[in-house]
Parts: C-alpha cells; structure tokens; sequence
C-alpha cells in the first residue's frame, strides 16, 4: 500500500499539541513519530512514497460534521446540496466525515426512510457519511425498528417538540423512545423547541401581517426553546435516557444545559457556527436592495438566529469554553434563494428552513482561536474529537493515532481565507471560497485568519493546492457503535 | 542509546484507547505504532532491545501526584517521608512525577525556603519532581520574589487561608498575590478554609473537653470550607487569577466552584482518595484497642474528612465525573501514630495533619472504574493528563506521544492489589502492600482489582515484577511552564 | 341591627397581634377598638346585643379555602360532599368562604357548566362561595365566553397539564388562555403534571399488574409535576401572564417557582395539608385488615402524597416559610371508598381522585404552628389573608377591619381537637370530629393542640359550643375583583 | 386626655387598604372604625377634640428609618445633623421613628458608648428614636457588655466586615458575636464589604493618582460587597444566627441573600433610596462648575452608588418586590462639602462617608409607586411595618391598631413635593425642601407626585399646612423586643 509521511507539523489534539509527523499506509495511520525521525535505522522520510510537507502548520484529525441534511425535501421542495456536491464542499473545509439524518415522517415505516437514505448516498459521497435516524412517528412498529438500528450502526435517533404535523412527537411518544434509549444506549437527539406554542406566535404574526423573515425570529421566542430544553432534560432523567440537544441557540437554554450537567446527567449541546457569529437584528433583520426585507430569508433556520443584543452570542461562545455545550456541527440545510426560499415571500411560515455552512465550519471555529474566544486544542475537539466520542467513531475518527483512518487535516495559521460567493452579480471573480450549491452564500464576506491546505481522507489527498483531488464515491458508509462520551 | 518496546497492551488516553505499541529510545517516546508493526520493512518488536510484554494490560501515561509534602515540618515534628522514601512509594504505586511543596513560613524569605527545599530532594528522589512555592507572608519582599519564580520552572503558588500565624494570608495579602499571579501568569492554589472562624471553634470544643480527633473533623466545618471558597473564587474574580482550589472535601465548596465555572471563570478543583472513600464517621470516629478514640488521629488531615451522612462522598465522585473537580492528588504527608500523631493526645489540635497515600492514588481511583464511579479514559485525565495540563508539564508528561518523558506504567486490570503493611502487629506477613515510611496504613484492608505490573520512569524500568530497580537519585527536578489548562 | 362584641382576645393579622376587641354590626365589622373601651363616654361591652368572650384566645378572620370540589362528577361518580355538606363541615372547621371550581368539560360550554354550578351552590351553602372556572376545552367560543366572566366576578381559571381527553390542555391552547389571562388581568391557575407522560407510565404499571394505589404515587413522578410546573412558567413568562399552580406537592417544584419568582415573575404556588403531612410510603402504600393494599386508596389524589424519604414534606414546609409556596387550601375532593374509591380494584386509574379536608384545614395548620414550622402570624396569612387578597376579596374577606365583612373564628390555643370518625365501626363513640359526607377519615387519629370555638359568618354565629346554628342557604355567592397580590 | 379623629381618609397597611376613620385618645390609637361612624348612637366625629380630614389621602403608620447616624464622629469631623436637627428634618418627612446607632469603637468600652449616645439624643428628639449598638472591638468585655443590651431595650448590634482599624471585625470575632446573637436572641447586623482588600485596591488607585470621588466607587467593588456578604451568611449559617445585611446596593449581593432566604435561612436585607435612584456615572462621577469632578463627593457613601450600566438600580428595585431585601433605610450620614467633604480634596479616602435622605425617604419611596416599582402596600411594608417587625417594635409602632402608638402620616396622592435646597446660591427661593443641616442636598431636583400633608406622632401633630408644631424633646427613648420577623 502507498505510504505517506506528513512531516514537520504540529500534531493537535483535544489535549495538547506536539511536533510529530505522522506516518500514513494505505488508509490507515500507521505511526505518530517524533519529528525526523529515524527509525531503527530506517530514515522514515526517504522510505516513504510520498511526502507531505506540514512545517509551521497545525496537523489535525480531519473534521466531523454531525449534523447534515443533504437532499432534505421540506416544505415542498428539497436542500439543494445532493450528498456529491454538499460532501465535496465539507472536503473543501477539511471536513472528512458527516452524520447525516434519515428520514422517517409522520405515517411511514423507519426501514423505507433508511433505505432511502443509503440510496441517496451510496456511491456518491466524497467522504465517509454515517446517519442519525430521525423518527417522526413513534409507534409500536417504529420503535420496533428503532431497536434494529444499533446493529446496523446507527446508534442515534432523533425526535422533534417542533412542526406539529410533520415530524413532532408528544410527550408520551418521547417518553416510550427515551425509554428505548435507555434500554439500548442509543443516543436521543433533540430538536428542542415547543412547536405548538410556537405555532400558535406565527400564525398570530402572520395574522398580524408580520410576514417578513424577521418575525421567524420573534416567533420562535427563545423562551420556547429553554421551555423545551428543560422538558427533554426532564423526561430523559425520568427514563435514564442519554441525551442531546441539537442546535442550540439560546442562553436560557444552555444554562438548563449546564443546570443538568451540573447533577451529573448525560445531557449534552451542539451549536452551530451561526449562532456564534449571526443574530436576528443583523441578518433575520437584514435589507438588501435586492430582496428588500425578505434578504433576511437567507438565514431562516430553526432554532433561529438570536437577538445580539439579549448576549446570546457571546453567551454561546463561553458556553463552548465552559463545555457546557460540547460540540459544533452545522446543521447543513441549504436552499436558494430562487424557487426555494422564495416560496416564503409573503409568509415566512414557508420559507424552507436552513443555512449552508458545511464548508465553512472549521474555518470559521478557527477564527475562535484567532480572536481568543477558544483554545486551539479546544478547536479540535469541538469539531473533531468530541463528534467522534459522541457518536462512536473514536479510534477510527476524530484522533491521530495509530490505527485510526488517516483523515487527516493540514491547517495553515498563516493562510487566509475569504468566504463568499467566487464570482459577484456582475460576473467578475472575488477571489472568495464558496463550493456549495447554492445561489448565495450565509456567511459572504467573513475573513478567516487561516486556511485549510491539505486534506487527506482515509489516506487519500483529496484537497491540495487548492485543488479538488477526489471523487464521487471515495466516502463509505460509517457503522457507529454506541457512544464513547458518556459519564 | 536502548530502546524498549512496550507491545499489544491498550494505550489509554483522557479521550480514548487504543491498541498500539509505544516505542521508546532512551528516555524519551519515539513513536507511537500500530500493533506488531512491521514498519517500512523494518519488524519492529525484533529490532529493540527490550520488549514488554503488555498484552490484555493498560498502557497508560504514568502518574502524576501533584499534591504532596515530603519531610515538612509541622506542628514540631516532620512528614515521616524524606523525598527518597515518599518518591520510591510513589514509583511502587505508578506514579512516576511528584509536585512537591516548597515553603517559606512566617517572616522567612521565599528563596531561602525555595534553596532548602532544592537542598532536600536533589539526588534522592527516585522519579521526577517539580515545585509549587507556599508563601507564608505576603510581603513588599516575596511579592519581588514570586515574579523570579516562573523563571526556576515554578509556575504556582499557594496561600492558607488557615492557620493563622502560621502560613495563613489575610484577604489584602491574598489580593496582592493574586494580582501579581494575573500579571505573571502563575496559577494561584489556595487552602481554603476559614482558619480564624474554624480556630474558635476548636478552642471552644477543646474547652468542653472534647479533645478527640472526632472534634477536629468536626471544628473544621463544611461551612468554613464553602465559605473561604466563595471568598477565593470572588478575589479571583476581581483581580483576574485563575484560581486552583487544593483538597476539596466538602459537597457545598464543589457547589461554589461549579458556579464560578459555569461563569466561564479559570478556577480548578483537586481532590483527593481521602475524601472520596473515607469520612468522619468511620475513621475520624474510629475506636481501636491500641488506641481508643485516638485511633481517629491516623486519619487527621485538613480540610477533614467529611460525614457521609451529608453525603460528601458521593458528590466528590460526581465532581469528578462532571469535571467540577478536575484532579485528584494526595495531599502525601505522613506521620507515624508513635511520636507524631501522638502529640495531640489530650487535644487534637496538636495532632500532626496528614495521611499518607500517594503509593496508593493510582490503584485507589482504579478502583473507581472498576466500580463504576468513572470511566477508564477519566482515571488517566485525573491522575495525569489535566495534572500535566494543568501545571504546566504537558507534553514532557501526562500522555503517550512522540517527544514526551518515557514514563509509562502497564497496569493489569485482571491482577489484585491489597493495601495494608505488610506484616502485621505478630510479625506474619500479610500479602499486602505498604512501601510509605509509616507505622500504619490509612488505607489498610482496601482490595483493588487492578495492579501496577511495569512502571518506566524516564525510559528507565523502575518497577517491574513486584521488584523496585531503580535509585535515589533517578529522578530529576522539573522546571514547569505556565498551565495549559486555562480557558 | 344586631351588635356583637368580641372581647379580650388577641387579634391576630398576618403581620402582628394586637389586644383589641372587635364591634360588629349586622353583617360587618363596625370597628376595631383598644380593649374593654369606654368610648368617647360609652361603654362599648356594655352597649352591644351580644359579647363574646375571647379572653385567652385568637381571635382571627375566617378561614378561605380556595381550592374546594363539591359535588364534582369524576370517573362516572361525583364527590361525596354536597354544597351544602360541604361547606358545613367548613364552618365547623373555622372556614367561612371557599372558593368551588365550576366546571367546562371538553366539547361543552363555559356557560353552561358555570350555570350548573350556580345551581348545585345557590341557597344551598352555610357560608360564602365563589367560583374559579376550570375551562376543559380552549377554543375560540370558550376563550370568548371567558372574557366574560370577570364581570360575574369570576376572575381566575384554571388550565390542567394532565388529564387528557378530559380537562387537558395542549401548550397551544395554554398559550392562547394566557394571552387572556394577561389582557384582562384573570389569574391562571395551573394543575401542573405532564399528563402525557405519566398515562404511559400509569398503564406500563398496570401491564405489568402493579395496580395497588401506591403505584398511583409512581405513576405521577414528581420529575413530571417539575417539568410541568417549569413548563408553565415559561409559557407564563412569554405571555405575561400571572401564573398560580394549585397543590404543589413537589420540593423540585417548589424549586422552580421559587426560580422564577427570584427573577419577579407572578408565580404563586398552593399547598394542601396532605402534602405537609402524609406520604408516598405511609398512606399511600397502607395496608388494612379490611382493605388490604388497597387501604391506600383513601389517599389517591393528584397530584400524589410524595415520598418522605426524599424529603418532599420537609421542603413543603419550608416553602410555607420563605412564602416560595403562598397559600394553603384543602383541594376537597371527598369519595367514599364503598362504591366510590372501589371503583379503582385492581386498577388504581380507576380510583376516583381526591382527599376529604376541607374541615380540617384551620386545625392541621395550626398544629404547624405548635410544633414551630410556622409563626401564629403566617398561619392567619397563609389560611385567610393571602388567599383573600390572591383571589380579590380583600377588605371584604381575609382581615379583620372595619367594613368588613365580619367573619371572624374565635380560636382556643388551650383547646384539643381529635380528628377522625365519631363513632368506630363496632358503633361506639370516639370522641373525635368529622363533619365531611365521608365513610372514613383521611385524617383519622390526628390530634390538635387547639380548638375552633366560634365561628362567626357574616355577621352570624354559626359554629359555637360544639353547635352548629347555622343553616343552608346563609352563604351568598362573592363576586370577586382582580387578584391583589401581584408585584 | 385629647382625642382626635382622622376621617374620610384611606387607611393603607402592608396587606390592603381600607376606607376607616382613625380615633386617637391622647397618645394612643383607640380604635379603627368604619368611616363616619355612628357607633352604638354616638357620632364619633361630631364627639372628639380634633378632626384631620383626610378625604382623598393615605393614612398610614408613621415612617420608621431604622439606619440613622446622627451626630457620628467620622474621618475626623462629625455628621452634621444633630439628633435635633436630624430628627425635625425626619418629621417633616413624615417619619416618626427613627432607630440610630451607638458607637464603640475600638479600644472603647460599649457601656460608655451607649452612655454617649443617651446623653446626645435625650431631650433633643423631635421624635421617638431607639438604638442598635455598633460593636467596633468584640472581646470578652464587650461580649458580656452585649448580653446586657436586651434589658436595656437594644435588641441589635452592628458589626463591620470593613474599615480594619476603626470598626472592623475580624471572622474570629464575627463568630463569638454571632454567637452570642444565636444565644440572645439579638439581631446581627453588618456592613457588608470586604473592607482588607478594599483597602489595597483604594491605595493603588491613590499611587495612581486616581483620587477623585468617581474612585471611591471603583475601589468599593461589587465583588468585595458579594463576597462579604457570602461570608457573613455562612457564619450566620454556622451560628445559627439572624442575620441583617444593612445597605445592599449590589444584585450580586442580593442574589445571595435571596439563596440563603431560598434555603429558610433567616437573612434579611436593607437598601437605601440612593441605590435605587442613584448611581457611580451620573453622581459619583458628576463634574461642576463649583467643584470639579469632586462634585461627587456628596454622593460618597459606603457601600457606593453602583454602576447604572451594570443594572444595580433596577435589580434592587426588583429586590423589593420580590422580598429579597425587606426594608428602605437611609442611612442618613450627612456632611456639609464645606470643610467636611473637603477634607477629602486630592484623596477620596478621606471624604467623609454619608448622604443625608432621612427627609426624603418616605417621598422618594412613594415615588417608586408612582412609577409602578411597588405597590402602595409594599410601600407602607417597607418602610414602616416591616422595620418595626424586624427590630421588635411591631404593635407598638408600624401599624394603625388599637393600642398602637398614634403615629400617623397623612399622605396626598394628588399633592407634590419638589426636594432641594430652598434658596438658591444668588440666595432666591426655589420652592423646593429640605431641612436637613446640610449645605447642599444630594436629591437636589426630584420631583415627587404626592406631599406629606399631617404627620402625627404619639398624638401629637407635629407638621401640618406646611409647619412644623413639634418641639425637641417630643422623641422619647424606644425600649425595643426583639425581632418579630424570624420564621
Ligand atoms: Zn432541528
Ligand atoms: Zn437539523
Ligand atoms: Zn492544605
Ligand atoms: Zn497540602
Ligand atoms: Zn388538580
Ligand atoms: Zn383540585
Ligand atoms: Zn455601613
Ligand atoms: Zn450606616
């Protein structure tokens, strides 16, 4: 098999960091070795087949997105990443793995939202793809499925308090899949938010004529989502239930978070890039001459972008130092703007929900360690490490270590990346990064004091020079065992 | 220069585990590999000249008792283990570095105090050693001191907020010290328990005749121990020092940090097996033939062993599971019942304060995974990881890397270790072990399903076959960096 | 009209005591006076129709119990109390109002079920009634109907969590009568359990054939009433409106709303005797020679009788205490267990839900008074003077001031009262009291270190020297204003 | 003796309001009563002395300030209002008790301290007037001085956690005071400011040559007052002892007083109308033509104004209606800027500490109910009726019932008060008030939307129709009980 040496680096853990290069075959790391190393009388650097050089460069196990939606259908159409383009874009960002979520809706069986969610993928992806199952319809044959899950290596599921009609569970139905959590150790995922009170804001604002983007934001009011938060936290102490609370983006609901933590109960937070770097007046709020006020449709997800002024942001980011939230995925869902969300002119009860940050996600948490808001090593173990103890990849994923896939990450502190659409309206090139398939971008012109320059993907360079080396069908199916993080 | 193979154990980490071998040249780590490698050509186990067999056994970074007191002076007597008898125990028990104390007491200078102690340990000590510097008098003149210290490779302090006259700092010296450890950087560790208050109600117990070592636990109540905590988590706050509480015993102080840190705020805890297994009740209040009600001195430490009744024990392990409490040390200071504890027959305000434990620490919190308390990844975090993050060391020490300190320990979760003297008051061997020069054992009875097998020191195999190999002398002091472990 | 003169006692407010006497004329107080006045030339004892001595005695306003049920149909029976039985067992026990609960099932009208309750209580009551309305089923004709019942001086309702398909309200319909509760000032009263939840649990229990009244105690986890009651505050918070939550019988709930009343929302909290007193483990988990396991039935109410062991009675108490829970009225529910509680052999869901106390209320919590868990001020606030001014009647109700309506208790600190049924079942007199329309006593056997020696009902003696001189028909229905006690 | 009857007012307490005529009998209260009364054929108004008319008005009990310094020894000068001066001005401002603190200080023995203090205010009081004794030198001396205080009708001491050689207590003697508190019965209260590390950081800023005004503020942190606070309910926890937090200004320091009243400690706290209103930016940090920025000085007081930025203001306000602090004092310390305040030009060290409000605080307080900050009744329960619980005068004073004391304020809603200095410096009047001994007014400029109208006190109008009708030595010496707000 190939071998390669990435040398001259400084290898970052979760823990620390070290001079050490790292020693590929085939697709495994075989060997972390001190720098230069000459072994037993074997100069490892002139035996190898290839030599990647990584001086003054930080050498990272490569990115783990845990939360993705590619070729989501929602609201009468589908996120416009398919798993090619969106899985090559995550590439792009040094991201090397994805969990992303099978569908089940309400009325249909869990095995044909699964089956369709390997056919969607098999054979397309750029990089390796596990799933998470969502269950929107708990009943006595789902959670029978559900029990079937962890064999096939998808060991997490999860559940909606939102979107009455489409994939919320009640607390009754909750209370019987926690209790299957409990029973099997599979993780319970959470989209934390109270639909129907929720509902009941937007129809009255709709009623109101408050139509625009914006009033997504005031009516998903952040006292729904710590109210929900505390419900899931609530009803998994009472089954013993493992449990996660996706997209966090409200304070209130971290501090239930850490209130829980505090006990010593194995709940656990994921936020996303937006809700560290986004708020409701800015973008929710924003005006383009273009859309006009609807321009804030460009950042309407759910939980939705929080009100700056309220510290929600900030709020997140210590939350991230504190570890009372513990991982970053992005809750990937891109739409367009044309056809897509604009189906939401007029009523922003239909604006597909969802932002395309999939490529951007290790740039922009990079960004944290440059403005001081984390530590490098707690870069990586948010983005990589973490997700791989979270969702039972560690050993494979998320470390540089012996034995493990060579996903492997070379990150220049002295690179610079510009996020944005490559070309601008008028045709003329930006020098901006944007590979997503999309017709605008979320984050247009965030600057990020680093870049990502090389990216091995189970010791295939697939990202170099900036180049795309990869294809279609490089990524396999990610069996998960059950989660590594729990106390 | 030798080189040493230790194969086909598990390498654990504070994130995870691993089947590799860890290849060592000299005193050094050279690399990490994958089992049995066959390394460019290159068989490696044949090439080495030492294998260790490690098969079915833990490999884990060797211990790091950041806590302890060899041959201090106390109360008119010394701890009863010079540092080449207290660091020859540690090796026997897995623990291959120490951070020691050293001390300027009342109106002495801090260099002097620093000398003496340097005088003590160089050339004795059978495995690494670092300082911490006690400041007992916050002067214009130790303050110009404490700035030097960073550059001797100590890079803490500690102040008593107990013990007046003695060691004990008011809340002006404690502000000025903590502003200058925010300038250098230097961590501040703080005795925290109210002396003054805790002084008073020993006097009066004392006065009412209740003189038994049952008292001292008792005049040294959780409340003064919750409140000096909340008062050095407040200077902290205002002066900007990242804090570091040292013996942390009572359920409500771990409440007080946990507050701080869910602030965002640098403040640390340790704790210690004393306060995890033992309490008030059995062994302060133990009576014995030999001794009576004075058999409660063994176990006289401050803070004091708390009731179990309150549930103190239980809410230690839980602060370690929800890092709340980040560490656990020794507090390694011995005293022999005869001449030592002794003197505070008739008032237990005179007995000696310490036990001795740091043979023990490693195979004690084991004990924790083996029952459940903790996870396999947690004991080496507690034990050495976050000790070398936290201090200071990383990277040289507490984890298995190319570059790192050869120390390793194999540890056999399948072997039986019991802890107790080795020949019991007749003279008949026990079959239990005690290498800490004492006339009794604190932990005497306690069955761990766990043994230390091989423990390497610098490269150096110290312990190996229920043998001791190594020398007073093999072990070198450690100048630290600053703590890698702030937020 | 007729004058009276209560004399020489101790007045008693929920602020202090005061030697004074009390003048009524006809139906109100006249004034209240410096003892054994000769006012501007009148002897006042000397000048009325009739005196009353009080010397020795407390001499208090009127009990309000503003939680009652009469003749409430549940589970295919009706409680066993009349309107008239009822509130005659009231006035026996020192409680001159009640506020019932009419009653909206689903699919019925507000006005309708209102109307009905006008009939069962008009001309039928010993002393004065109010009414809150329970609203089963929020729509818009009910939400409609309710704005108007503020001008009939019904100004509360109450929303239940549990109980669906029966009074359940989802979190949209809770939102909805909240946003009303805000507009016009109506009080929201709560039965906070998470319904859903705990009839999955119910029925998994009687699947598994533990269907014995203590599994009824299960069933409703106190993490369900937490949940809820957090719940409810949140959806209480977002609307703006006042929030009171009825029978709180959890320490984890009391938790919350003491949570939020830190932060200054209007969060009232209720508590009932039996929770203060009785438990999971010695009522609920009964045995009887007659009714064998089933002996707990007596004591299915819900919310349920909590576990002792963890503390739950304690905390209640305390919550009295730090005015975290304000109130305590009865919840009077009475069955009786032939034919009535009966119904639920062999399945405890079955059993008709509810505790017979009205009577008794004055007496138990005085009794808290004699063995110090309160002071005799805070008995009078939490038993007449609270609830008065929490359901706008005070100046009318709840203080004994001039133009007031004069019901006033005269009370024997001196006296005892034994409760439990007057003759045993072999027919032999017991020297015990029970008025209630009840086959046995929830309280049979407690002893009260006081006496209610004179009541007097607008104006009335109704209750005195171990007589009844009331008679149905003497209460009149109270239109209510707008709480009083909201910050 | 003479009688007088207040009519057709409003008679406001700490639980209600109700339409009563109050009858006075020389120095008493001899009943309430219905308005207009007949009473059993007399016609009370037609029959008595005097009749105030209060129709339209608030009758209420007179204002208790129970924090006073007056004529204190202070920095080498001496609070300006005598107890002459002070207490007229207190009268006009419709307060009728006052409760002052006599001093030992350090090295001083209690008894000649107390001695003092009856000799300055005997015979010189517009009003009555008690003592709490401040115990600056707690030794076995004093310790046994204060067991003697209950009998002299003192029933609360004051300690100081600040001003180390003036005042200060250390945690030693805070321990044997609390003590003897727990034994007696005697309300511990304390200044609440860590006064040792103040002092450092109030000598850095000096070097610093930061000396204005605005730096006594940043000397006197919040986090110094939180911590001192913390501290003093721990050992009150430990003691066992009641404890009173005098002039709260930080929220930080109100959240732990509400923690420790959470848990059913007895914690009480006291603020002041400067807190509320006041704040470091605009007072302290207020710049004149006249003085520079050392027009601060007249708003320096300790614990300081706080940050409005920080939000102290609103959160204390929110601290009454929450109950979390219990009373409004002044702590009226007043000081002329001519050669007093000015003792501090260069140095604010050395600016003597006090404001003077003892006129002000019944309208500054009613202003809070204007504004919608508390209710009327809270109004009336923080400023008199709960003052009186607390320090044992309840029945005697703080509530209009028969046999009370006959001080009483009568307050027009519809009237208006404009507060400053009457003259202005060209020496014209301004229409505005102020009688305190004063050269300056620190509430110069507030506008307050009602008007003391009649104050009564023991029988006596001493200020109607804008005059005062009192003369020294109408204040007698106040024997008070001890707390009657314990629960
Ligand atoms: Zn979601
Ligand atoms: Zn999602
Ligand atoms: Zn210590
Ligand atoms: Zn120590
Ligand atoms: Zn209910
Ligand atoms: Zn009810
Ligand atoms: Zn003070
Ligand atoms: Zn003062």
């Amino acid at each position: 098999m190939t071998t390669t040496l990435i040398r001259g680096g400084t290898v970052v853990s979760a823990t620390g960091r070290a001079a050490a290069d790292v020693l590929i075959d085939g697709e495994r790391i075989q060997a972390v070795l001190a720098p230069d190393s000459v072994l037993l009388g074997t100069d490892v650097a002139a035996s190898v087949d290839t030599v990647i050089d990584a001086t003054g460069k930080f050498v990272i196990p490569g990115g783990i997105d845990a939360h993705t939606h590619m070729e989501l259908p929602f609201g009468g159409t589908e996120a416009s990443d398919t798993f090619e383009t969106g899985t090559r874009a995550a590439a792009w960002g040094g991201t090397t793995s994805i969990i992303d979520f099978a569908v089940q809706t309400y009325g249909k069986r869990i095995e044909d939202g699964l089956a369709t969610w390997h056919e969607k993928a098999a054979g397309n992806c750029a990089i390796d793809y596990g799933f998470h199952q969502i269950v929107g319809d708990v009943n006595d044959d789902s959670l029978a499925a559900m029990r079937g899950l962890v064999d096939e290596g998808i060991s997490s599921f999860k559940l909606f308090m939102a979107y009455p009609g489409v994939f919320y569970s009640d607390d009754a139905q909750i209370l019987k899949a926690m209790q299957l959590s409990r029973d099997t150790g599979m993780l319970t995922m959470m989209h934390a938010e109270n639909g129907p009170a929720i509902d009941v804001l937007a129809a009255q604002l709709v009623e109101q004529r408050k139509t625009d983007p914006f009033y997504h934001g005031v009516a998903r009011a952040w006292e729904m989502e710590e109210e929900a938060t505390h419900r899931a936290i609530m009803l998994a102490k009472l089954t013993g239930a493992p449990l996660y609370v996706v997209h966090v983006s409200a304070k209130q609901a971290v501090e239930q978070i850490a209130w829980a933590r505090d006990k010593g109960q194995n709940v656990f937070g994921e936020t996303c890039p937006q809700y560290l770097y986004l708020s409701l007046e800015e973008q929710l709020g924003a005006v383009s001459e273009k859309w006009g006020a609807f321009e804030g449709a460009k950042w309407v997800c759910s939980t939705p972008l929080r009100s700056r002024e309220e510290g929600h942001q900030n709020a997140m980011w210590q939350s991230l130092r504190t570890n009372d939230v513990q991982m970053v995925s992005t809750d990937h869902c891109p739409f367009c703007m044309k056809d897509q969300k604009e189906l939401g002119l007029g009523d922003f009860r239909k604006i597909p929900n969802g932002i395309g940050s999939i490529e951007h996600r290790m740039d922009l948490m990079y960004q944290g360690v440059v403005t001081g808001e984390i530590t490098l090593e707690r870069w990586v173990e948010l983005t990589s490490t973490t997700p791989a103890r979270m969702f039972g990849l560690y050993g494979q994923k998320g470390v540089i270590q012996p034995g493990a896939d060579a996903d492997v990450v070379v990150y220049d502190p002295n690179g610079h990346t510009s996020i944005g659409m490559p070309v601008d309206e008028a045709g003329n090139p930006t020098g901006r990064s944007h590979h997503m398939n999309m017709d605008h971008s979320a984050w247009e012109g965030f600057e990020i004091d680093g870049h990502v320059d090389t990216v091995v993907s189970r010791g295939k360079v697939v990202v170099d020079g900036g180049e795309y080396l990869g294809a279609a069908g490089d990524g396999r199916f990610l069996k998960r065992g059950l989660s590594q993080y729990l106390v």
